[in-house]
């Protein structure tokens, strides 16, 4: 016997995931790689200029608008990491140009209008605990007519994927257990392993079809308000043959400066071919199954039961996310699905 | 930005680990097969007898048992799978053998003495949060004299470890991060990453020399008393020059039959040759640096500092494990350690 949970107990969290958490991200090269690219490629919309980085953790990101030659660069931060942000911004002899607000970004003081908003806000699922709320909040309140906010989109997608190798492992295992059949451990694993979503890594090869866009925002013109419920419609036809478990959520974000943008772009985002060309002369940092895995992997729905796909069967539905009574931290998701004459309500909540 | 902790909260622990934890153990197979093969082993002294399985689970044990012969096993459970346990053995049609008693061993009614004792109590440091007490109490009360007691004898060791790797990768990361000197992070990534003991898995190769016995368990005639406070004393010569970066923890459990025990064994221990003979005779199931992972892996505790040492030098001091106050399933580890002319005390709290 193993007592694993108390391992992970919040005391836990204040001390090591901290500093874990912060250790994670700027490892997570595929995110710092594309930010710092980002704002490389960008630099002449940097260079002289005064940025505000939202949520700024280590200061990492701050650093690098500095580098990148801004003239200052308000990096604010609430968690108490923002004390060692400082000291680093110390130590890189940057204390002239980054300036440290320890602080959320809802009640610090600045006292002039910015030119470049950054942040790193995306969460699992693009919008869980995210902090894009306090992005909209800055661009409202300090942003300059024409400034540019990095990243400037974003995408929440679906697809519907088959994974029998992670089923089998955490379901049907129970069937025979050193000759036993434990399978009336079967109703109970479901729940455990599948009630709630799961983030974890896939691959393309667990999804059957192109993924269907929930969700896509533009971090110039979203409000607050049409974030609180997201709701969406799909329709998927399977590409093959397979057993149904569930939906993949993921997310990618681009980096276009102010001139990249045209009003042309949320049409061109339905159609493959356009988003493909798209791809090439933007910089986007994608988390799809499909490309190098990051520190959000994927959000997997998963179904209780798998349902057995032919070719060119038909899933559809809808999908609604919202923020959780129970604790506004919390995210609701709500799936509706039908395939095959058949319906299915799946009610679950992110925490 | 992604927040890890709301993945560890307890809410989710209530519903995924409960399985999870199940599922990770069995899965275990050094741990299940030797728990199996001790069985079978001692099937002579299973068959036609009546059994307790302390803390039984989903009853996998209980049923290896029943199958072995058992006349009756009482498989005790306080945690709710004693539920799936029940169900798992009535599809297996054991239920004339197989009876599951939902509750903490302290409190169930068991109108019968008992031949045997099994029980998969061992926790992290052998001695961290584990039911070795509840062995202890259904030992008192129900054991037969002469009876066997699965696992019989268990052995909590201690070695000097290195470990670079570990030891570069959390903390010199911090010196350059992308050009970044981040060294205003190492106090805090220090304190984050090596204040509370850590489960991982090491080598061998890491080891720098044999490992010392912190506490030699006989699960025959161990007093609840004498595990409130653990204490030795230890002393290590390195084998090798090599940075020290703290010790591992780890134990060994063995199941041994009556007959095999005998008073010699204790003076045994301490001598490697005939450590070695014992193993081949006895079935041991280890969590050793050098033998299969387990579930538990290693425990080891950091030091802040790495000390150089010289071949053949020196590090002697104690260690001293205990309850904590604060919250009596916390393990205190008080450990003192001198080297080359320094000493140092390192206080922690396995939560």
């Amino acid at each position: 016997a193993s007592p694993q949970w108390a391992a992970f107990d919040a005391a836990y969290f204040q001390s090591y995931s901290h500093v874990g958490i912060h250790e994670e991200m700027i490892k997570d090269h595929v995110r710092t790689d594309t930010y710092r690219t980002a704002i490389m490629r960008l630099q002449n919309f940097i260079s002289g200029k005064v940025v505000i980085d939202v949520g700024c953790g280590t200061g990492i990101l701050s650093i690098f608008c500095a580098l990148a030659g801004a003239k200052r660069v308000y990096a604010v931060e609430a968690s108490d990491i923002a004390v060692q942000a400082n000291e680093v911004v110390k130590t890189n002899n940057l204390s002239d140009k980054v300036i440290v607000l320890h602080g959320r970004v809802e009640e610090v003081t600045i006292e002039e209008k910015v030119d470049v908003i950054i942040s790193e806000w995306m969460g699992y699922m693009l919008v869980y605990e995210s902090m894009l709320g306090s992005v909209i909040f800055a661009r409202d309140k300090w942003l300059k007519p024409g400034g540019l906010i990095l990243p400037s989109h974003a995408t929440l997608y679906m697809a519907p994927v088959t994974h029998s190798d992670r089923y089998s492992e955490s379901i049907d295992f129970w069937r025979d257990v050193y000759g036993i059949d434990m399978s009336a451990m079967l109703p109970l694993a479901k729940q455990c392993a599948f009630e709630e979503p799961s983030v974890e890594t896939i691959t393309g090869e667990n999804v059957l079809t192109w993924p269907s866009v929930v969700k896509y925002v533009d971090c110039y013109n979203v409000s607050a308000q049409e974030l609180e419920i997201i709701t969406a419609k799909y329709r998927f036809e399977s590409m093959m043959r397979a057993p149904l478990h569930g939906f993949a959520f993921w997310f990618d974000v681009e980096f276009n400066g102010p001139a990249m943008f045209s009003n042309s772009h949320m049409n061109d985002l339905y159609s493959h071919d356009s988003s493909q060309s798209k791809r090439k002369e933007a910089i986007v940092l994608s988390t799809a199954p499909e490309d190098a895995p990051t520190h959000w992997q994927q959000t997997l729905l998963y179904f209780f039961d798998p349902i057995d796909l032919q070719q060119d069967q038909v899933i559809e539905g809808s999908v609604t996310l919202s923020q959780s009574q129970e604790n506004p931290r919390f995210l609701n998701i709500h799936l509706e699905y039908s395939s095959g004459g058949r319906s299915f309500v799946k009610q679950s909540v992110m925490r």
